[in-house]
Order: C-alpha cells, then sequence, then structure tokens
C-alpha cells in the first residue's frame, strides 16, 4: 500500500514524547523530524530495526514496526512543512 | 573554548551541499540539520567519527573533526530557528 500519512499520525503517538507529535523535538537528545524526508526516515527507522544504527531507546521502539507502519509514520513527518530562520 | 556558532557557520561549508546552510537538506537521502539540539548534532558526529554509526559520506566528513570543530558547527545548526506547520 502507499504511504499514509494519516496513518502515520496516529502511529507518531508514540513517538511524541520526545520527537513531538508536529516533529519539534521535546528533548534535546532528540531529533526534530518535522519536514525530513519520508526516505530519510524510513532509511533510519529500518537501520534501527535491523540494528545497524544503534540507540537505547529507538532499538525497541523501531523493532516490532512493519514496513508499512515505517513509511505511514515517515509520511506523516514529511508532510509538515518547516521553515528555517537565521539568526541575525 | 565554548562552542562557536560564527565559527560553525564557516565549517557548515563542506556541510551545505547536502544539509544547506540553513540546515534545510539538498537531497531527500540527507536530514534537516536547522535547529537540531546542539548536544544531538555532536553525539551524531561523534558517533560517525567513532564508527559507531555508519554513512559512507558522514565517514569521512566526520573522521578529521576536533571535538572544537563538531561543538561550533553544531552550535551554528542549534542556531537557526525552525518553524513547523501541520498539514491541513
Amino acid at each position: 500500500l502507499p504511504a499514509d500519512p494519516v496513518a502515520g499520525r496516529k502511529l507518531a503517538g508514540q513517538c511524541k514524547t520526545c520527537h513531538g507529535l508536529d516533529g519539534i523535538a521535546k528533548i534535546p537528545i532528540a531529533p526534530n523530524l518535522a519536514g525530513e524526508s519520508q526516505i530519510y526516515i524510513q532509511n533510519q527507522l529500518k537501520a534501527f530495526r535491523s540494528g545497524k544504527r544503534q540507540h537505547e531507546m529507538m532499538t525497541v521502539v523501531a523493532r516490532d514496526l512493519t514496513d508499512q507502519q515505517i513509511a505511514d509514520v515517515a509520511a506523516w513527518y514529511e508532510s509538515i512543512e518547516v521553515t528555517a530562520k537565521l539568526p541575525e
């Protein structure tokens, strides 16, 4: 099935404590995910799932995600528009 | 020395082809860095430098960075303000 950002938004309930539902991180050790490309987020979640990328928390989170769930949640975060403002 | 975002902005010249000088990524496989916390970026660059995190390009980029350079470039990207806009 094609990636579904609406389904991904629901799945992001388990991401929001650290990464925010809007993808702006709540804690300094977690990255913002807002506007990250679907492919980047997919690659990272699959790397956590396979063990190629290691992180105490994310390894556990990613372990049980299906490819469809990964695509959906990645599509959700990609769908958020980010704007950057340089310091003065 | 404390992290210096002005020095970091200069160093970011070598990041900008993929990540943008403003931290908005130019290519889908690279993450946005705008507004990521200094500690997150530092942790990732040190993980690439040590080999804990692997990436064909970033492993090479990080290899020769000093702790000071890592802190500086991380401070630059942290200093960029990001705003997220949810889809309608």
